[in-house]
């Protein structure tokens, strides 16, 4: 017997048939044998709507905390609704809204962090041969009110609960079947991984592959959860995300990762200097404008150098004004930007015992004639930024270079 | 400086607008000097919404507590926004889902009773200057589970909460300005009532006045909580329910009340001994019908009596066959039934000390040629049973005989 956690995110859930196709799933997983736990999102569709009722009455800045009540509604309905349904197709099923378990987070309403889970309701419910179903994507603060960890947060919801109650596996049940070696919409020949590290999943997911939440991963890979990312609809094994150990492939790249929608600012002649990195993104942080890649050229004559990041595209304005309004503390010449950029990423934890993978990497793409406008690698990963209309052509040369085509 | 409970209804909330305009009637009534808990109900059509989406997944008997999960959640949603709307014109405001206080309830799922309701919680928020804003319709049962207490329990909710406070009134803001001496759809010249008491306001609720639920009138006369039926959408007056002593004006009569979609049975020839009454009412009540007047003519031979009573119009097939089932037990010779009949009431507490007013109503209608079926009273009330055609005339010519049309 082992011990599952079952996640079914917004889609999976998203009407009726559905949520009785989810039943159905349940039943033949704890019918093998297994005690299982049932974490579910809203239905497609319902959170948005419940934001969008906050936003039209809160024109003003919103109360988090009551912005919160509003928006937990969502999976209330959903573990109901999944606790109903697992009993018509014969199960004994309980729902346990985030309060009564309770699961706890931090007092940083609409993106609070998981602080612990009681497990002993739960344990409880598995003793008297019950499905407990769990709502994600929520928690109650130190005073007891109910909050929201961010969208996505259902995944990590998931696997804290895994993990808090020392769960065999974690399932991800989403709309695809598992984790590709890059999107298949651009690459035909992509193909799914049977396993994946928590690693190059951490770097697949914060560069765009939209399959697992970031936090949820970080959050696996600490507690060592083996996750597998599946598909709600169809029958078949999905990707496991793994520890190194645990016997994934051999391979040196495990996928390519893009990301459209970037935007690069270059500071000319910014003084060679101390603290000066401090000057430049405290600013930005203090705006919540988010940096991802940050290059710092060596200096050419000892007392200013170039220093290029980039930013979300939609964050690209802001960060110019914010960067401008600083330009005396900071020090520097002028200011470049464009906005046309996209990120490439190679990624594998094979990296790091073989040379020569960024090489290759530059080389296939200067045969097709793709500029690289800046670097930053990693140790499981190179990301380039080249210009966006390059995107499609550049992940395709690099799924072929690597290897990675289906056969 | 009051304290106030006040209670807006699902139409009242039932879109952005009307929440906002319902913030801003809370933010006169705080700034008067008064101390402030609003109860709301679901935005209108939300729970009818969720009660279908249970209704589709469990098509077999479903589990209460679950349905109470998803159905609960409707209230949770107006609390929050309406908490929104209030910061929104500058007041300071908390919304408190039922499990947070909590408001504590009997494990009868879907139609629980409220058993008490903490209030130092709130009266925290009082002290810090809040509105308190709690959800009508729901409460947490000796486990701790959500639940429900029936359709029309936010009104209940609110004169608990009133009671529990200790709160000056409690003032039910719905569609309607105020409780009228009948119908204004069938009787033009229907007038507002100022004052009404709490017996009366009992007789019209359980009539089919559908103004307010028949327990939180119950409850307010239990509490002597001093309750108000006023309209939302106008800023007027609207009626105050008191106790007899708080100077309702001095009238014999101060409504018609009527409710169509009756039904008649009359069982001939029961034997005229003790128990024949369980005997017959016993089986129905085990059916979960709902019998309203029961009335047992005397005994013509000493031997046997006929006995009639009505249901609601849509259980009347099964109240036959429940009849029919306990033939034998019951003993009798033959059951009449018919389902076209209308029961109008005469209510007003004056009738305890004037005689003639049941005689003043018999002859009133004999006048017009309607023929009354049966006759039930009690200290403030008189029904009959009439052919359903005449319920119009009835009520028109009641309300002029007793003097209740307006100038």
């Amino acid at each position: 017997m082992a011990r599952l956690v079952l996640k079914f995110g917004g889609t999976s859930v998203g009407d009726v048939e559905r949520i009785k196709n989810v039943a159905r799933k349940v039943k033949a997983v704890f019918e093998a044998g297994n005690e299982v736990a049932v974490v579910v999102s809203a239905m497609s569709g319902v959170t948005d709507s419940l934001v969008k009722l906050v936003d039209q009455i809160s024109t003003v800045k919103h109360d988090d905390a009551e912005y919160d009540t509003v928006v937990a509604t969502g999976e209330q309905v959903t573990i109901g609704l999944v606790a109903l349904a697992l009993q018509q197709v014969g199960l004994k099923a309980r729902s346990w809204p985030s309060w009564e378990i309770p699961i706890r987070c931090d007092d940083h309403h609409a993106k609070a962090r998981i602080t612990s889970i009681e497990t002993g309701p739960i344990e409880e419910s598995f003793a008297r041969g019950e499905i407990a179903v769990v709502p994600g994507f929520q928690a109650v603060d130190s005073k007891g009110r109910i909050s929201t960890l961010g969208r996505g947060g259902s995944d990590t919801s998931a696997v804290a609960l895994a993990a808090a109650l020392k769960a065999d596996r974690c399932d991800i049940y989403t709309d695809v079947d598992g984790v590709y070696t890059t999107d298949p919409r651009i690459v035909e020949k992509a193909r799914k991984l049977d396993r994946i590290t928590y690693e190059e999943m951490l770097e697949l997911a914060s560069l765009g592959a939209k399959v697992l939440h970031t936090r949820s991963v970080e959050l696996a890979m600490k507690y060592r959860v083996p996750v597998q990312v599946l598909s709600s609809f169809a029958d078949v094994p999905g990707t496991m995300v793994v520890d190194e150990e645990a016997g994934v492939e051999d391979v040196l790249v495990s996928g390519i990762a893009y990301s459209r929608g970037e935007a690069k600012i270059t500071l000319v002649k910014v003084a060679d200097q101390p603290g000066v990195a401090a000057r430049v993104f405290g600013p930005l942080s203090e705006a919540a404008i988010n940096v991802d890649m940050i290059v710092q050229n060596v200096s050419e004559d000892g007392k200013t150098t170039d220093m290029t990041f980039t930013v979300g595209r939609t964050d690209l304005k802001r960060a110019l004004a914010v960067i401008e309004g600083a330009k005396k503390t900071i020090g520097y010449e002028r200011v470049i930007s464009a906005s046309d950029v996209s990120k490439v990423s190679v990624i594998g934890v094979g990296m790091r015992s073989h040379a020569g993978i960024a090489f290759t990497m530059f080389k296939a793409l200067a045969d097709k004639g793709i500029n690289i406008q800046t670097i930053s690698t990693s140790e499981i990963k190179v990301s380039v930024l080249i210009a966006e209309e390059y995107t499609e052509l550049a992940v395709r040369t690099l799924h072929t270079v690597y290897g990675l085509d289906a056969a």
